[in-house]
């Protein structure tokens, strides 16, 4: 493509993480050197959706001063906002395309950044398509970012070491405090991902190290079997009175049925609503009921994606090489690709950026391969935790005033 | 009191805090200064319970290495494990105290701490009458520790300024994650607490530094008032769409009904029995049949009492120091006190440690003022604010290896 300087546009989609204004990040300190090809960098907020409606923000100018982009870098969930739209079928319904290009040509925009997961992929893929279609010289290259670490072709995701570090760091703390009475307890902390076992998996990082670790670890790869399970957490109290199990909340039995649907507890309000709770709850009833023992549940909840005060050092450095490794590629007149995280060595932990076509990656999905999950299906396997320890290492905190963190808002 | 050398012993006792072991070390760092009347320090297991099944730790033996002392200061929860025994009334059941002397005397024990929150006040208490009443000489201090802030007397409570911090810092993630869509959401989140709302007040500790604060507060202390709840958060949509809400898990109708329990909102399992949600599901599914809109709702859940890795450094220096300063009052002959804290100043934030009679401050609940509540009740004071700010000054992070914390564990 023609490398001329010309104006670029980023925007974020899909849900937040803690260091996905890392990777943004990283994209305008590539665009601010000195032999960029981006002349000007804009923000699109809300994604795409935004785009469409010409919502742009000036980033070259907003981030003048390089202790913002620091802070920024150290600020959770998407500072441009995110959307969760799906672009129609290249020639099923060309009209937002037509508009998206006439975005671009009145902005000048010629570098197209996206910082997502794997919904966001099936965007870049399905604009690089259209734009080869219809001869538009672009640059268009997709950033990845998902705590799920479900993309496949790159060895990880941005965002996924410090979902890992908050949920190992919160585990170590929740083995603590539930070590501290005597009476017979279980307590079971549900996970997010809902098809990969990725952040489940990292309740069991202790393992690596020696650290005490979740006396069961249940991931949606596996079937979920009731029997297993109550012999299982049987078994575990026989051991000592405070036994915790890790679930994904995705986990399902075999017949494909979630456990929260499928485990006879549903919830109704006055009206006799349907209300679903979650699998955690789901199955700190049945313990309740097949067991006796005092029981409870933890959601780790939305703090696994936003909990930037304990983002993973590596994850954050990570995030902010792939935006600055994206915008060298847009330079090298690298088009229609992802970047991805190639891991060179575990132990010491090295990695390279490198780029792959689009269409490899969107709309596919990596699951926990079956040689990090035991035998009997109800932990990790020692080389899981070995190969997922790096990830977390280091620890990236953000500035604090009065006790409180500094994030930037846009 | 005889001021010759003895023994003393150390308990921890009620829910674990992110700071209770740091009072068990300035307890231990008293203990070892040359000038200490304690020869031996022992630590009972399982609090008063563990004591009269003598299961002691030569803690003196365990912490000569002064680096396991200062990782203990970072350990979450109780070491030494917790109970939640209540002694019987003096004169009702004499048995329990006659072993108790009888391990005393045994282990030549002359100094007895016990590190908990009002109900470990309430052991300390008895204890300091039975023992008073029969003329046994003998140093009895009660040192406070709850994230509940509900102790009187002292101007809070150790363990309160960590689980304040944690709440804080999360509540500002929380409103940068809601913020990324533009669909209208609201967001319930839910904070312990059953009759103080000192902790979910912290949720509103960004208002004393100009940062982002939740839509609306509701704390225990005020009655909850269905009509006025959806009027608030119908207003709240019309400002912007992404509504956060910090909720007391206590809080209540004015008849008196958890919310939790009253707003016709029961989960059963097959087999009928009725299980019950918290007050931020139940305003969950309230807002969504009412509004319609789409509503969550997050439980930050016991990583509010046991979250280290965020610990506020001016809480795990208080709670150091009322550890110390029980050894230095036992050595001073006080006998039958809780150390206090007392606040010399707000700004610059100044406190000292003192000691007050036991029996002023056991069985009694200090609740949120006033003056720390708005008008309409649904919302906390620019002072309440102001008060509250000092105590989660400055980040006591654990030491890390390989990406994850070092506890001690005992």
């Amino acid at each position: 493509m023609n490398m001329v300087k010309a104006n670029a546009v980023v925007g974020q989609s899909g849900g937040p993480t803690a260091v996905i204004n890392a990777t943004l990040a990283g994209v305008i300190r590539g665009a601010l050197e000195k032999d960029s090809p981006i002349a000007m960098l804009y923000g699109m907020k809300n994604g795409v959706e935004g785009l469409l409606e010409e919502r742009l923000v000036d980033l070259t100018a907003r981030f003048a001063d390089p202790a913002e982009i620091e802070k920024l870098e150290h600020t959770p969930a998407a500072a441009l906002g995110s959307c969760r739209k799906k672009l129609p079928k290249p020639g099923e319904n060309d009209a937002v395309y037509e508009k998206l290009l006439a975005v671009f040509k009145k902005y000048n925009i010629r570098y197209f950044f996206y910082i997502g997961g794997n919904d966001s992929m099936d965007t870049v893929d399905k604009l690089s398509a259209y734009t080869k279609a219809h001869a538009y010289d672009m640059c268009i290259l997709g950033v990845p970012k998902t705590i799920d670490n479900d993309l496949v072709v790159t060895d990880h995701t941005p965002g996924y070491g410090s979902a890992a570090k908050y949920i190992a760091v919160t585990m170590q703390e929740i083995l603590r405090d539930c070590a501290v009475y005597t009476v017979p307890a279980v307590t079971i902390v549900e996970i997010m991902g809902r098809n990969a076992g990725w952040l489940t998996a990292a309740a069991g990082l202790g393992m690596a190290v020696g650290l005490p670790v979740p006396d069961l670890i249940y991931l949606p790869e596996r079937a979920f079997d009731k029997d297993a399970f109550f012999a299982a957490v049987r078994a575990a109290l026989q051991k000592h009175p405070n036994v915790v199990i890790a679930i994904s909340e995705g986990i399902r039995f075999a017949d494909g049925t979630y456990v929260c649907d499928g485990f006879g507890v549903a919830s109704a309000d006055v009206f006799g609503h349907k209300q679903l709770s979650g699998a955690g709850k789901a199955l700190e009833y049945a313990v309740k009921r097949e067991i006796g023992c005092k029981v409870r549940s933890v959601e780790l909840n939305i703090s696994q994606r936003c909990g930037a005060h304990i983002a993973s050092a590596t994850d954050l450095a990570e995030s902010v090489a792939v935006g600055r490794a994206a915008v060298k590629a847009a330079a090298e007149g690298v088009s229609r690709e992802m970047m991805i995280l190639v891991r060179d060595s575990t132990s010491p932990y090295l990695f390279h950026v490198e780029h792959h076509g689009i269409s490899d990656i969107a709309n596919k999905e990596k699951v926990v391969p079956d040689a990090f999950i035991n035998e009997t299906g109800d932990h990790i396997t020692a080389a899981c935790a070995a190969y997922l320890l790096p990830l977390i290492a280091g620890e990236a905190y953000p500035a604090y005033q009065n006790g409180l963190p500094s994030f930037v808002i846009l």
